[in-house]
């Protein structure tokens, strides 16, 4: 199989199950820190998942992120809300376009390395509240991509339509070890278990069948 | 008017000359600094043309263009051929998909501070060699970017098929001075004049009958 991709690897369950999945397609595995809260933890995760699997890992600042979007994702941990993703909650921590920042970023760079494609491991949980996560919008991002460079790089997101329960259901499958990545939107130590993303963790964990070894705040109390 | 723009600013003629003629849509300009061999001096145009119009202006550092990205404009001066803007010449200076990451960037920007639409200065010179200039990008990108923001920001390139020529004459129009502005791909303190870029801003100062004021280093010899 060619080693033709680029993956876009945040450090959270999606993105590490792809590389584990994919990994005889990836060429070069690109996280991005965009100073969020929970940026600084993610990143070590893919950083250190990247050495032990022996994959070229690259970690590029984004920097005027967190200077200039407005997000309560990059606002400090009190600005996360707790509680499920319900509309209200988790509208609030949308980073405007942040998807279409980084497959641009990694576009370029996939061109620059002569690789055909750029790997995102949205899923279909991220399609309601997060518009740059949705089916359409990476068709048309894809289609911007293929028409803005010279050798067509296009968008490979083959997670699209799965839950995340479904995707630690590969995982499973793979034997891949969840405690090597980081979820948590408030940037802790130690996942809270209260925001919407620890939520969703332990949902996804629980549908798979995974025994959650994360060690939660909430639980510590 | 209401000022409902962002307008990706270089500090050339062609995005200077948007600033003039669209100055009473555009909240905010800004300048992305990603690391070529003219960038530091165009920024400086730009934003000291925004002080004397008094627009808000930003500029955003990409440093991992010129760190990671294939490009003889991030290799110094001397990967800079001249001669006029024949194929082969000018594809050495292609930055992949720069345009796109610019573009993503004002667009997260754009929707962080509640405007409608990113302006970008494209035009019909470009549209041979570099494909992230062309027509079918600017329009693919732009659905791109509506579909992935809730207040579906867009693109508005209203000099996709202007010559630099015909782009000059409006600046003639409007008195500009092009004397503020800066376009050698060489990114010498004096324009070189042999460039692709020079030759074309002479060409185009030319077809709207403006006095080249600007100081080429090759008259100089």
């Amino acid at each position: 199989m060619e080693k033709d991709s680029l993956l876009v690897l945040s450090g959270g369950m999606d993105s590490v199950t792809m590389l584990y999945k994919y990994i005889d397609r990836i060429a070069l595995a690109v996280t991005f820190d965009y100073g969020s809260n929970h940026n600084a933890r993610e990143a070590a995760c893919a950083a250190d998942i990247c050495r032990r699997l022996g994959v070229e890992h690259l970690l590029i600042p984004l920097g005027f992120m967190g200077q200039y979007y407005k997000s309560a994702l990059l606002s400090g941990a009190d600005a996360i809300p707790d509680g499920s993703y319900a509309i209200d909650n988790i509208k609030l921590t949308v980073v405007p376009f942040r998807n279409g920042v980084m497959l641009a970023v990694a576009c370029g760079l996939a061109e620059s390395r002569g690789l055909k494609r750029v790997m995102l491991a949205n899923h279909g949980g991220d399609h309601t509240v997060y518009p740059d996560c949705r089916p359409e919008f990476i068709s048309a991002m894809s289609q911007a991509m293929e028409t803005g460079t010279d050798t067509h790089v296009g968008i490979w997101a083959p997670f699209t339509s799965l839950t995340k329960g479904q995707i630690a259901a590969i995982g499973k499958e793979l034997g891949i070890d969840y405690s090597l990545t980081y979820s948590c939107y408030k940037g802790g130590k130690v996942h809270c278990g209260t925001c919407a993303t620890c939520i969703e963790r332990r949902e996804a964990l629980l549908y798979a069948g995974i025994f959650d070894n994360t060690v939660y705040e909430k639980d510590m109390q």
